[in-house]
C-alpha cells in the first residue's frame, strides 16, 4: 500500500552534504527497526481484534444523542480532533451534514465552559472523559463541573449509558477517574500502559472517537500499518529535520493544502513540541494552512530569516469542487480561471507557492497524497509519530517524557491556595 | 482610559543592556509620534462618523438572514473573526446563543466550499465580500461560485437586498468587485484607500461585521483611541522585541489565557509575519493559548534552544465561572481545588506558567487585561498593530508591503494554463 509520496524540491540548490545526510538517514532507519520491535506502540496498527467493541460501544453510546461533551487536555483530544476532521469537523460547511454537536472541551475557560452546559439539552447529552492517569488537573475539573451538572438534572443512574472514560488500568497509584467510573458503573476503555497522550491517537483514545463518527477503523490501521512495513520517507523526513537543523534551519513548518487538515497540523505542533523541546534542543514546529496563509506567514518564508524548513503536504485536486464562472465579472483579467474549480486553483497554487520556496534556496519537502480518507489519515498519523520518533533519536533526547512541566504545576497549586 | 498594563517579569535575571533598550524605546516612541500624524490610518480610531451608518446597513443586512457568508483572505477575513470573538465566536458553548450562523470562507477549499453550499438555505443566506483592490484571486474565485450560486436560486434582483461590498473606490485601475457590486445594485462599503488589509481591522472591514454582532463600536474606537494617545506599552513591546531578537530571541510567542483570543492570536500571526519579514529580516510569531498549550509547547519554550520571547495576555478570572466539587472523586488529593471555580485555576496556572519561564531566564512580558470587553479589544487590536509598525521601524523594514509574493502569483497563472 502507498498512500503518499514524498520528496525534496530542487535539491541541487542545497548544496547538501550527502555523506551526513546518509548517515542521518541510516541512523534513523535502525532507530524506527529497534522501535518497532521494542514498543507495544506499534502493535496498535496491526492489531484489528479491538475494532469491533469499539464500533459496537460507540454506536449504543451514541444513539439517542444530540450532544457529546469530549474531556481531554493536550494528546488525548488533539489527536482525536486530527482524525474526525477527516469527515469534516471543524470545516467550514459541515454543519449541515453533522451526526451530532461535539463539544471538545481541551482547554480550561470559565466562560466557555458555563456557555457550553447552559446551552446543552442534558436529557440528549453524553460524556467522553479521558486521562491517561486520572489526574490531569484540568481533566479533573472539566470533569467534576460536568458530573455535577448532569447528576443534578438527570440523576445518577443516567451517567452508566451516557458516558465513556477512557484511562489506565489501576496501578499502584489513586487513578480518581477510574474510580469514578466504578462507583456509577460508566464503561471504562483502557487506556495502553505503554503510550503517552500525545501518541495515542491510533489507541482507544482516537480510534473510539473516530467510531463515533462512523470512520472506518481498520482502514486507519491498515494505513498505518503500511507506514511501519515501509517507514522509509518517515526516516528520511526525521534525517531532513535534523539534517536542516544543523544548517540553522530551526523552524519546522508544517503546511497543509486542505481545510481537512487544519486539526492535523495543530496535532502535530504538539507531539514536535513536546516530544523533542528538551535538553536545549528541539524544533520549533509552525503550522500552516494552504492557499490561505500565502496571505500571511509566507512573505516571512520567503524573504525572512533564511532559517525554515517547510514541508507540504498536498493533494492532486484539480476537476474537483464548484466550476468558476467569472464572466460575471466585467473584463477579461480572470479569463484564465473560467471554466476551471477551486480545486484546480488549489493545485496550481501548492506546487506554485512550494516551487517558489525552493527556487530561493530554502529547504522544501513535498508530499503528496494519493486521496485523503481513513486510510490515509492512519498513514499520515503513523508517519509524522515515526518522524518525531526517530528525530529524537538523532537528537539524542527522550521522545517520551516532558520533564520541564513540573514547576508550574507546583506553583499552580500554591498560587491556588494563595487566592 | 487604562484597559491594561503589561511588564517584563524577572527583568534581574535577564541581564538587560539599558542604554540599548532605552534607545530602542526611544526611537520606538519617537516612531510612532511620526505615524500618528503621518497615517490615515489612526484617524479611524477618532473618527465616530461611521459608527451609525455601519450599525444601520448591519441590521438592515442582518434582518431575515439565518446564514452569513463572509468572503476574504488574509487581513480581510482575520481581523473581523478576532474580533467577534469577543461575542463568542468560535469558542466552544458559543452555539447556543448565537444570532445568525456565519461563514468565514477565508481560504480556497474545494470540499468546504461545496459542503456549505450545499447545506446552506438560499433564501435566508446573505453574503459579505472584501477585497480592497477588487483582484484577490481566491476572493474572486469564491465570490464568482457563490454568485452564481446564489442567483442560479433567488435571481438577480436578490443580491441588493442580502450582500455588501467593502472595497476601494474606483480608481485608474480596473475592480471587478466594486463593477459587480454596481451591476447587481449591492450597496458598498469603501475600502480606506490609506489602508491595507492586515491593518484594517479597525476599519469598515471590521466594523462592520462587529456590527452585525452588536458589539459596540464607539467602544471598541475609544480603546483603540486610548492606545494612541498612551503608546508607551506598545512602544517599549516593539523595543523588547527587538532587543531580545538581537540577542537571539528570534521567535515571538503570544500566549493568550481564555478562549475568546484565540482568533486574537491567529491574526496577530499574520499581521506580524506579513509586517516584519523581508529583507532577511524579521521575527517569527508563535500563538498559544493557555492552559492548554502547558501541554504542548510549554515543554519546548522551557527546556528547548533559549530563543524564545513570550508575552502572555492575562485577566484576572478569579471566582469567575462553574464551582468545583471534587467530592465526587474518592480520597483527597484535589482537595485543593474544593469550592474553587474554573477561573481560580486560570488564574494561577497564567500566573505560574509565566513565573516558571522567566525563572528559567526567558524573557516574558506579562500583560494583564482589565476586562475583556469591545473596549479592551479596541486597545489589544491598535496596541499590536501600533507595536507591529513600531518594531519595522526598529528593524528597517516597511511595514505596509509584502513584495514576496509576486513570483507565486505568477507561477499560479502559469500552472492553471498547464493543467
Amino acid at each position: 500500500m502507498n498512500l503518499y509520496e514524498a520528496h525534496i524540491l530542487s535539491e541541487d540548490k542545497l548544496n547538501i552534504d550527502q555523506d551526513r545526510l546518509s548517515f542521518l538517514i541510516n541512523k534513523a532507519q535502525k532507530a524506527l527497526e529497534v522501535k518497532f520491535n521494542e514498543m507495544p506502540f506499534f502493535d496498535v496498527a496491526s492489531d484489528l481484534s479491538d475494532v469491533d467493541d469499539l464500533n459496537k460501544l460507540a454506536q449504543k453510546f451514541k444513539t439517542g444523542l444530540t450532544d457529546i461533551v469530549h474531556i481531554g487536555c493536550g494528546g488525548s483530544s488533539l489527536g482525536a480532533q486530527a482524525l474526525v476532521q477527516v469527515a469534516g469537523y471543524g470545516c467550514v460547511g459541515s454543519d449541515a451534514k453533522k451526526p451530532f454537536n461535539i463539544h471538545f472541551l481541551d482547554n480550561l475557560d470559565a466562560l466557555s465552559l458555563s456557555n457550553l452546559l447552559d446551552g446543552l439539552p442534558p436529557k440528549t447529552t453524553g460524556v467522553v472523559i479521558i486521562s491517561k492517569s486520572g489526574t490531569t488537573l484540568e481533566t479533573v475539573a472539566l470533569a467534576s463541573v460536568y458530573l455535577d451538572w448532569s447528576i443534578t438534572h438527570n440523576g445518577a443512574d443516567y451517567l452508566s449509558d451516557s458516558a465513556v472514560i477512557i484511562t489506565e488500568p489501576h496501578k499502584e497509584k489513586l487513578n480518581p477517574i477510574r474510580q469514578l467510573a466504578e462507583k456509577y458503573d460508566i464503561p471504562i476503555l483502557d487506556h495502553h500502559e505503554g503510550i503517552g497522550g500525545r501518541f495515542s491517537v491510533l489507541s482507544n483514545v482516537g480510534l473510539f472517537v473516530a467510531a463515533l463518527f462512523e470512520i472506518d477503523l481498520e482502514q486507519i490501521k491498515l494505513g498505518a500499518k503500511s507506514v511501519i512495513d515501509n517507514p522509509k520517507y518517515a526516516a528520511e523526513g526525521a534525517a531532513y529535520s535534523v539534517y536542516f537543523d544543523e544548517k540553522g534551519h530551526c523552524e519546522n513548518v508544517l503546511w497543509a493544502y486542505m481545510d481537512q487538515l487544519k486539526l492535523f497540523t495543530a496535532w502535530y505542533v504538539q507531539l514536535w513540541a513536546e516530544s523533542l523541546g528538551k535538553d536545549g534542543k528541539g524544533i520549533t514546529p509552525i503550522s500552516s494552512i494552504g492557499p490561505v496563509d500565502q496571505h500571511s506567514q509566507q512573505q516571512l518564508f520567503l524573504d525572512g530569516p533564511k532559517n525554515k524548513y517547510v514541508t507540504f503536504i498536498t493533494k492532486d485536486q484539480s476537476g474537483q469542487g464548484n466550476m468558476l464562472k467569472p464572466d460575471i465579472f466585467m473584463g477579461d483579467q480572470f479569463d484564465y480561471i473560467a471554466g476551471r474549480t477551486i480545486g484546480d486553483i488549489v493545485t496550481a497554487q501548492q506546487r506554485a507557492t512550494a516551487a517558489t520556496l525552493a527556487d530561493k534556496g530554502i529547504p522544501v519537502r513535498f508530499i503528496t497524497l494519493k486521496a485523503l480518507d481513513a486510510a490515509t489519515m492512519g498513514a499520515l498519523l503513523m508517519h509524522f509519530m515515526c518522524e518525531t520518533i526517530a528525530a529524537a533519536d538523532l537528537l539524542e533526547v527522550n521522545a517520551f517524557d516532558q520533564p520541564a512541566v513540573e514547576q508550574s504545576k507546583n506553583l499552580t497549586r500554591q498560587y491556588i491556595a494563595e487566592l
